[in-house]
């Protein structure tokens, strides 16, 4: 019998240059519409950091490993993966989180 | 008119020492229980971080700034992370997110 298809949550931290917080706000506008309609996008949340502009996590939730890894090969995540880099510190740090909460 | 009370939601970024990882989560079985009692207690959710015994993020949610005051000064919390400190690589870091997603 196969193992039940996990879903994959992510939590994306991500810091911008110094007063560059309003670019990565514009990209994910743009962007988040596209994901959403991904197959598979459970959820696709950009949220602020209180108190630092520049400070944001990006809470994703995906069906199987098999969407997310479609969504990070497809066009448009290359190409705003690119342009971000533009304007962010260093690279965001992605953290895997088991499905279930420890209790 | 008052302004309409918004929930409070944190991520509680936390390392342990090397291969201390089962201690925090020994705290986190007896504390749980406990925390969700309290009043305005939406969510109160430890997760491993997937390939790291040592990283967690807890995530928290507070249907009020005040019910997360209350909870911040009772008296099993400050015993809590009085005893947290023995076996955390350093203080946890707390990202308060905005309420909302950005889109």
């Amino acid at each position: 019998m196969s193992q039940p298809v996990q879903p994959v949550q992510l939590l994306v931290l991500i810091t911008t240059l110094p007063g560059r917080g309003a670019e990565q706000v514009a990209a994910y506008e743009r962007l988040a519409p596209v994901v959403r309609a991904e197959e598979g996008c459970l959820r696709y949340d950009l949220h602020g950091v209180s108190g630092d502009p520049d400070r944001f996590v990006l809470i994703e939730r995906w069906a199987s490993q098999a969407a997310l890894a479609a969504h990070d090969a497809a066009p448009h995540m290359v190409e705003s993966d690119a342009a971000c880099a533009a304007f962010r510190a260093g690279p965001a740090e992605v953290l895997r989180l088991d499905a279930d909460p420890l209790a």
